[in-house]
């Protein structure tokens, strides 16, 4: 029976007892982690994403919407799977999805931003799978064949979630008065949760060393290449400020994640071992 | 381990699992699913009051709603706790909070409703202090003395909850234009949610025969006594309509319910049996 006090050592800013330490992590460790970190980041923005169905503005959008939220939680079932095996201590994907709390996710801050309205939702995606698709194209090429397996399906998807959330990025930021104004706003908005993906941390770079992962930095210049590119045809301005939160991957999340485990883990929490 | 068939059963329309049978109940099981409506509707009432506590416009305003959710939660004890004493199967106050599912709840409607604006909030919160005080005076009564403590040590904060929400619908529906139109929303919005409180069904009968709570028709004489006087006062006009939602008593709930429970019982669903 674990007392509130037990729990809150979770919390110890010192990360003794839950978080990625900022040394560079034993390699098993390491891949461990960076496995979550992606698997989680599919899992919470299929979470967010799947919030719109039956709310989209139109029936086409609805269907892509949810299209795009279950390649997302089909991807998390890969991650979250290899992640499991990696560790090795008989958890599944799904006691991964259900059964951790907030402390132990390692998704980027930025998917677990709200939805807003159904541009910032776009703008969310557009930033998110400017970054997904070179990353998968470079994790196509990982030393672990088990993750180049894994990336070399998922890229087919996420080109395609790419090539949707440019467009409307670019129709709506270069549409009405309105519509341009919602664009810049959620922009300005989503922007400072944009630099944690495209800044290495020692997991990122014991990854990038070992072959398994690329290199972010190589990232960060094809996203800050695209980005601008479908940002001036948009004709919205890139923002000027250089402050970026951080702590997603590390396990420092929002307020916004509690509430999403809360509704996303409720059925596996009160109903433990539940079966369909 | 549960499976999810096991669990649709309870969702059965003919109640056979989950519900309150529409004919008259056994005394001591009339008794039960009565505390439960006054301590689940205390419950849900006061988590969703609580939702304001730090957003509330000025700072009066937060604290005073921050206590009346307070109060609220107060009373769900006492009353939570009685119907666990009257059941006698070795559950507390907690664990009907914190362990039931949404079926079980038999909170009205009206208390689940979201919190809308400011003075959506207010409108609810009157339309059900406005039941909820003239009930407490009839549970004063009560043939039984733990109800009549109960309802005395209440009935005074609820008297105070029920000046203060009848002064701001008073004050916000006669007030600007722009505040008028809101409140006369919040009222059309909410109205349809009213008519279960005051009507009553086979366990309420059952009280009212026994002596151990007050007849619901008397009850919604001086409900729409003081709601006429205080929405003339308001410049708000009655609905018209006569169609009203029911089934929260019964424990068959609207959508938001689930959402509710998966936020408030997230920790003792997640370290089950955690104490401070």
């Amino acid at each position: 029976m674990p007392s509130l006090p037990d729990m809150m050592t979770k919390l110890d800013p010192s990360g003794a007892a839950g978080g990625s330490a900022s040394a560079a992590p034993a390699p098993a460790d390491a891949l461990f982690e960076a496995l979550l970190r992606l698997g989680d980041s599919t899992l919470i923005l299929g979470h967010r994403v799947s919030e719109w169905c039956g709310h989209a503005p139109v029936l086409e959008e609805d269907i892509a919407l949810a299209n795009t939220a279950l390649d997302l939680i089909g991807q998390t079932q890969l991650w979250l799977g290899l992640a499991a095996e990696v560790e090795g201590a008989g958890r599944s994907a799904d006691d991964l999805a259900y059964l951790r709390d907030a402390w132990d996710f390692r998704n980027l801050l930025l998917v677990e931003r709200p939805n807003g309205d159904f541009g910032a939702t776009l703008m969310r995606q557009f930033l998110f799978d400017a970054w997904h698709q070179p990353m998968l194209k470079g994790l196509e090429g990982s030393s672990d064949p088990r993750v180049a397996e894994i990336a070399a399906k998922a890229g087919r998807e996420v080109a395609y979630h790419l090539d949707r959330s440019a467009d409307l990025v670019i129709r709506l930021g270069d549409g009405t008065d309105e519509s341009h104004r919602r664009m810049q706003a959620a922009l300005d908005d989503l922007w400072p949760y944009t630099g944690e993906m495209l800044t290495p941390d020692a997991t990122d770079a014991a990854m990038a060393e070992a072959g398994v992962m690329p290199d972010l930095t190589a990232i960060a210049r094809d996203w800050h290449a695209l980005v601008g590119d479908v940002l001036a045809q948009a004709t919205l301005a890139r923002p000027d400020g250089s402050y970026m939160h951080k702590g997603g991957k590390q396990g420092t999340h929002t307020e916004h994640l509690g509430y999403i485990l809360a509704e996303m883990q409720f059925l596996q929490r009160a109903y433990p071992g539940a079966e369909w």
